[in-house]
């Protein structure tokens, strides 16, 4: 959408599982071979119980709302902020919003922004500016 | 390394060349298939001239140095701040380097991060708040 | 590690759980889709009752420590001996693990080198000659 | 092919291009990310001149031939040794070839083994025993 098209509380979303193939595929990509994420066993001896997803995969998916919904295809990131709630575990599916906080001069646009998982816990919290298309 | 081990001014970086098949895979895991980073045509028409890279894939690369390097395995990410301040290139070779800023109560940390291009163009700026392990 | 700082005795390991998706890449990879791999219902009916990884991609976690860990990064391997005498199953958690067995002229190291599952069984042993960085 | 259908001097081979694609995905499943591999500025520099594939990803090919050629589905794999004796480049194409050596008690057999380039520099020579279907 171009920027004109964007009003204050809008919001866009997706949602995706996040299976254990992403966190094996994410891990290879980025060296990001943490045991948090990788070893099992050091991983149900942790805090968290179990395996869980990188953070930065999980905030990947506001990149993904923001580029293909709203504002979308065409849109540049200028910055990201982002606090980090709770973990998400492999098979947790977890939903990614943003919601339009501001219209800025030279299409400039902030968003809240925000990642959850299905039992209503969020995981990530923060905001985008971004150029609309 | 412990929190006491960190001083003010220590680094550790992590460098990669961001090749096709790690923006093909991004997009995959991600669904951000942005046509800045999946359709050549539109991307060489585009104000970057070809495709670029996901920002957070670049990003990610932090996440690799606080989780494989400094503080190390078992680090508990707690904020990232970024800015987005150029664009990756399919093929370029990046650097993230993380340098401890200030040694907090609680084991946090905060970290000055950066991702810079082999040609010396910083690409991100921000900063992270970690517990160390 | 350049070889000076090399002694006969140390160690290095590298502990990661090996996913289905591991097993499904590493086929796609190689192009060994040995029903064992890649089957589920043969597999099922044969001698290990499953899917098992490809001796293969446990022994690459052998190059893993001596790439990244010990002697680390520059490392050229020479040669490589392996003895498969325990299957891996999809799901399990492995540690493979050096042992500087020699230090010899002209850079070269020999090691010992083991992968073993985490129920203390022992998959693979053997030894590596590399020319450490 | 059941031991008995094995006779001294018979071969078969397996030919691949290894890809950019197969060393970014061979790296993230074993968290072999050493520069050699992953970092094109560090490898255009080294003695290789050139980013060079994992010596294990080339040496699974001998396993693929094993796997689904000869013996083929079911061989079960006792042994191998490995000498790396070149560098495998991104691009390059390489052929694994297996020769039976020795006909052995209790369905054991002893192979040649070999990877080569297309320009015929051996990459790798060793042997294998495996168990025949």
């Amino acid at each position: 959408m171009a920027q004109q098209e964007l009003e204050i509380g809008q919001t866009a979303d997706f949602t995706k599982t996040v299976t254990e193939a992403d966190v094996v595929l994410f891990a290879g990509i980025t060296g990001d071979l943490n045991p948090a994420h990788v070893d099992q066993v050091w991983a149900d001896a942790s805090r968290f119980g179990g395996r869980i997803a990188h953070g930065m995969l999980s905030a990947s998916f506001i990149s993904t709302v923001l580029a293909m919904k709203m504002p979308g295809p065409g849109t540049i990131y200028l910055s990201q902020n982002l606090r980090f709630t709770g973990p998400v575990k492999i098979g947790d599916t977890v939903t990614a919003r943003v919601e339009v906080a501001e219209v800025m001069p030279k299409r400039r646009v902030r968003l809240l922004t925000t990642v959850t998982r299905h039992d209503g816990t969020q995981v990530i919290d923060g905001e985008a500016v971004v150029i609309a298309p």
